[in-house]
């Protein structure tokens, strides 16, 4: 069964398709668009071509394709020169498609592509992370990493449709799909008190009969973020909400060098983070803080550093970060688990001190 | 004297500053964003260092600079990377600005590094060609070439300011300013029959008294074709008028490799074709196609191939180029001097003969 929800952003709306298997549905689409004249490429990595060949070719058939190397690694200016270069080889014009089937990473990378050849062509998302599903593939954001920092460089550019196809999950390794349930985690926390309790209640894990529901409605939220805040303008809350966790979880993946922690282990600690600094700031309780602390730990995430590392070094990247305004240092605060705000100017003491306890030095 | 205009593109509008030297007043708005905490970053190319350094000086001061190498060839992805970790140095933020100084390569490789850092922040374009002035500066067209071609990755991105200061040009070649010319000469004939009638009536040089007027007409033609059409999504006329010439002049350049023929000389071959094209449909006269070649070789730009290319060749360069939508040719041809037109699937022959007319085998 194929269900869907559209992202209302007026002449860049589009669908998200939800089921357990899309590979029909995909196929037909790949069909009508081919009928129209108009050429496709895919663009994926090694592992989803490894684990789920026999779904990405019943979906998109011979559609010639550029296979990339997995890891944040491949998120770099020369991977998109390769992208690029392979579809200018294949001649693709501003009538063509570009179909990205892999995780948060082919997904930044490759919209970011679609979005720069020949000034922006439309593009499939295909996730096959539930990071990927829940947050990445949906509202636009594409980039790749710099040296000096990750998503320093991309475009807002809304992909044509999302096919959100839970059977792909099916071979995801337990640490990505823990690492995509930080996310889960973090659209509860954020603005859905019920979706956070029904987490306390018990481990979401990939055989889950609720997973599906879950998905759709983290992707539900994250459209009603995007459809209000689509370039990520508003003063005070809106999209910047989405970052709950994620200055403390970037600066852990810059200081370690990206891959030690999985973006989401990272924005589990930034999670845990996030809610010790409100706690400080007055706005939770110690209590709702272990609430917080007992949900990430229950799905296999961790809730402090690993190995220590140098709190001047966390700031320093922080103040790389994309969040911070005109010098000064911006975070997402919870009010209560289900509701968080932004606050700018944040004091650094109780940022270092939230830091420090989650195992900075 | 400071005089402006203004791009009226709602909440992306912007001025056009005109002035023989405008020192005094880029300087003040550096000073201006200066003082409201926005970080600035200069790009620009060691011609213009060399050539106008006291200029560039008196204009931002000591702000940092990265300087590139001048040159079709710095227009690469490569180049993008050191001007993306140069800002990303620098720590710019959203608030931020990046003063784009040059001719056409730099304006569009740094508009396209301000299009894409952070997903897109702030800047202003300073040309100092001719051909950046009437053209390349104003519409925010920016990107970089593949080794498959031209322009073929980019953003539309438009500056927060442009700054023509016509004193620039003092140092300029003879060669460069010839090649500006082409695009001067493009504005007459597609939708100014006046200004090409002043163009039939002597030969403007850079010392010219009329030179600041004519370069303020083009830069007003420019802003109407782009208010009226600025994502260039019109199927009919729009902004692919602005195309003139320019579908032949792509191909030379690509067969040619770049740096053979400047784009200019590339476009006024161009301009020579597209009248032979629109002469061979039947739309203007042999004698109106000799106005253009006198034209276009008073300005000592070249009428003709200086050697000969292989058709299968330039017929291959023109299909891939962005012009092509769907796999069929696309041409701006002449109804009359001071008039293009958009055409949709136009005929190999005539194409063919066009070219041959200028010197292809």
């Amino acid at each position: 069964m194929v269900d869907h929800i559209t992202v209302k952003l007026g002449e860049r709306s589009y669908p998200l398709h939800f089921g357990h298997d899309l590979r029909t549905h995909v196929r037909a689409q790949v069909e009508q668009a081919t009928a129209a004249g108009r050429k496709l490429v895919v663009v994926t990595d090694r592992n989803l071509v490894e684990t789920q060949g026999d779904a990405l070719a019943a979906m998109v058939g011979a559609t010639p394709r550029i296979v990339l190397e997995p890891g944040e690694k491949t998120k770099s200016l020369t991977d998109l020169g390769r992208v690029l270069d392979f579809m200018a080889e294949q001649r693709l014009d501003r009538t063509s498609l570009l179909v990205v089937a892999g995780g948060g990473v082919i997904g930044d990378l490759g919209g970011f592509a679609a979005a720069s050849y020949l000034r922006g062509i439309g593009f499939w998302q295909i996730p096959t992370t539930l990071l990927a599903m829940v947050d990445s593939s949906v509202g636009g954001k594409t980039g790749i990493n710099l040296k000096a920092g990750k998503n320093l460089v991309g475009a807002f550019h809304q992909p044509t449709a999302v096919f959100i196809a839970t059977e792909l999950l099916s071979t995801l390794p337990a640490r990505e799909f823990a690492a995509g349930m930080a996310e889960v985690v973090k659209y509860g926390l954020l603005g859905d008190p019920g979706l956070f309790g029904e987490l306390e209640q018990g481990r979401l894990s990939v055989s889950s009969p609720r997973l599906a529901a879950v998905i759709r409605r983290c992707c539900e939220a994250k459209a009603r973020v995007v459809e209000a805040d689509e370039f990520e303008r508003a003063k005070v809350g809106g999209r910047a909400l989405l970052n709950l966790g994620h200055t403390f979880g970037h600066a852990i993946e810059q200081v370690t060098g990206y891959g030690t922690y999985l973006h989401g282990e990272a924005v589990a600690i930034g999670l845990v983070a996030a809610a010790r600094l409100s706690q400080r700031l007055g706005m939770i309780t110690a209590t709702e803080v272990d609430r917080v602390v007992r949900v990430v730990g229950a799905h296999d995430l961790p809730v402090a550093l690993r190995s220590p590392l140098a709190w001047p070094e966390l700031l320093a990247a922080m103040s790389r970060d994309k969040k911070v305004r005109a010098g000064r240092l911006r975070f997402v605060v919870l009010k209560s688990l289900g509701e968080a705000i932004t606050l700018d100017e944040v004091d650094l003491a109780p940022v270092e001190a939230a830091f420090r306890s989650v195992g900075a030095v």
